[in-house]
Parts: structure tokens; C-alpha cells; sequence
């Protein structure tokens, strides 16, 4: 039932956490002809909302990093979700994320790299993707990071 | 002339505004094979910029909820401007929203709803779409919510 | 070699940056059917950060413009890197814009217009884009814009 995909994710020695629900009036992804979009992922786990803080302030870099895993893992829980097997995903189109950071704060592509890195180490190649990232002033209920994700699937 | 779409707006009560012209060098939306990209919309009505605010402070969670409804309203203004016919969107795919809010603001969800519940209550199932609520540092002549979407249309 | 896109960036006195490398773990374009995704764009020019501030106190809108000029060039760098030849492009279908500014902060429009403007000087109708511009509490290494974009190419 799982595919090589999810292998790659046990020998990685990760678990996928159960997909979140949605915070609010909205669903986790849609696709449309090939390409699926996820909402944006926070640093949920078993409902309970992880790495609360502002980075630069009262969380560090390294911290912050293991937030976007966590939203990089929620966005794969969620892609798993919607089609079931994550080895139809044909590629990691684009990746955006944000870092909830002081206003002088200008590590971003290191903290999104959390995400970036475990796409790439799950997916291969197929992980690698465009990605921006950036500063939000504030994000849902104080979580350090959110990043949200366009896959082309087969 | 105005399809059934447009006859639920009339049994919600709701009007769609004038489409907003353009604040800069940019069109409202572009359509490239079935998908359909707005610009950011604001809460402008009649030319007239509404929900001025930094939410958290000077703008409480309700009247930024009416803000972003006000924003998705002004992006169905500008779907039927492009494609006429709002019963031609086959899905609201995405939609990206940025509440302009102070640092320790963290009901992003809650404000962007405003627009979520919009789309759904005029488009049912369709208006269902994956979503990101994230905090802006600030925002175009101050407003309060900018909302951006992505729909799929036949 | 160079095409009709490139004779107009010639006669508009602009040169092509070399295509900046990415920052971190992932790739500058990705290509998905006829859509291509680019990644952020910062002000880099020869591997030099330039434009780095806060817009609202540390740089006015005019500099600030001359940034979003300077990653809108980068975004067609990496275009042609891409696809080699700019003419390849059909259409710039939309872009979003992050101002690194003050709380207060609310001339976004007018700071992205330097890379909107730039994206029609080049391209023409084709470089006519849907977008959002919106504040940023931060950005990477403190640079005041970064923009992202995505073509319809043939």
C-alpha cells in the first residue's frame, strides 16, 4: 500500500503526522488538472500546535528550521491525503514560506530550509522546487512558521 | 443575462461592487488555459478605500472579517468583469490572504474567513479552496486585509 | 541568438544580470505544463545584495522602486536561463511583490511598480501581469523588496 515514497520516509526515519484539518472555512488541497495546491501548513502535530514564537526574539534559527520541517511534513500528510500515494507526485512545483520574525530578522532561506531539505531528502529530485521566502509580521496564533506548496502529479 | 450564480448573490443580499481599477501598473486578472489569476483586492468600494486599520490595535477581529468579505466580493467583481459569467468558474482553487496586524496577532483564520465564507456561500461546493491566512508588516494605503485567488474556469 | 525580447532590453539601455544562484536548497524555475514558476527574486547584482533596508525610515520609495526594477531584471535572467531565449515568453501571468517596510508603511503599489513597469517596458502586452503587492515584516538579509513571478511560456 505505501509506495517507494513512504519507504524513503521510513528509512529517513520520519513518520507523516495525520493530515491537519483546516483551521477554519477552507479545505487542505485542491487540485485542478495537474497541479494540486495545498493550503499553508503550520507546525501542527497530533492537534496540538508546536514552535510557538517570534524568530529573532524567542526562537532561534535552528528552532525555526524544525518548525518548517514539521509544515514541510504536514504539506506531505496532506498531499498523501488528497491522491493517496505519494509517489504519484511528479514534481515539487513551488514552495512559499513565511517566518513570523522581528523586523531586522534576514535569515529566512535558512529557516525555509527546513522545508526545502525535507522535500528534497523524501521526494529526490522530484523535491526540488522555486520557492520564495519571506517575512510575515504575524502569522495564526503565534506559530513560527507557515509554508504552503504547488505539486504537478500524475 | 446574469446566471444562477448571480441569482445566489441577489438571495444573499449581496451586490457586486464595480470592479476596482488597477492602484498601479498591473491588469486584474490574467487567464492562462482554464486557470484565472486575480490581483490582490482590497477593501475599495466605489472608488472608495474602506477598513483602514492595523488589526490587533486600531481594527478589531469582526469589522477585518467584513474587510476580506469585502475583498472577496471586489475578487468575484473582477472574475465576472473577465470572464462574464460567474457560473462559468468551475472552482475557487487558491486563495492567499495577508491581514495587516500587529506583531503578536494570531486569529489571521478567523479575518481571513470573512472572505472563505463569502466565496462559499455564493459559489457552494466551488467556492471550496485551499488557503493561506498569514500576517503582512503592512499593507497598500493602510488597509486592513488583502486577498488574492486562483479559479478555475470553463 | 538573442531575440526580439533581447533587442528591446537593448534598446531600453538595460543589460541582463548573470541569473543569481539561489540562496538555499532549491532551484530558481520550475516548468509545469506551459506555466513556469520562478523562485523570489531579490536586489543581487554580480553576487553583491544591494537595496538592503527598510523602506518608511531607512529607504524612500523611489530607491525602493530602483530594487523592484533590479528583481523583476533578475526574474527575466532567470527566464532566459530557463528557456534560453525571452521570446519563448507568451505572457507574464502574475507576480507578487513583498516591500520590506515599516508597520506604517502603505506606498507598496508604487515601490512594485519598478519591476511591473519594467516587465511591460521589455515585454510589451506580454509583460501585462495580475499582482499583489504587500508588506513584508522582514526579508532575506534585510533587502527591501523581493518578487516572485509566473509565465505562460511556449
Amino acid at each position: 500500500m505505501a509506495g517507494m515514497t513512504e519507504a524513503r520516509l521510513q528509512e529517513l526515519g520520519l513518520e507523516l503526522p495525520s493530515a491537519p484539518a483546516p483551521a477554519a472555512s477552507y479545505v487542505p488541497t485542491v487540485i485542478t488538472g495537474s497541479l494540486l495546491f495545498t493550503a499553508g501548513q503550520v507546525p501542527v502535530k497530533d492537534g496540538q500546535r508546536l514552535f510557538v514564537g517570534k524568530v529573532g526574539a524567542t526562537m532561534d534559527v535552528a528552532t525555526a528550521q524544525e518548525a518548517a520541517k514539521l509544515c514541510a511534513l504536514n504539506i506531505l500528510a496532506q498531499v498523501k491525503a488528497a491522491i493517496g500515494d505519494l509517489d504519484r507526485v511528479r514534481r515539487c512545483v513551488k514552495v512559499l514560506g513565511f517566518v513570523n520574525a522581528t523586523p531586522e530578522f534576514g535569515e529566512h532561506p535558512a529557516v525555509i530550509n527546513g522545508a526545502s531539505d525535507l522535500l528534497v531528502a523524501v521526494l529526490g529530485e522530484r523535491g526540488r522546487h522555486a520557492r520564495s521566502a519571506v517575512g510575515a509580521g504575524s502569522l495564526p496564533f503565534g506559530v513560527a512558521v507557515e509554508v504552503e506548496a504547488i505539486f504537478e502529479i500524475e
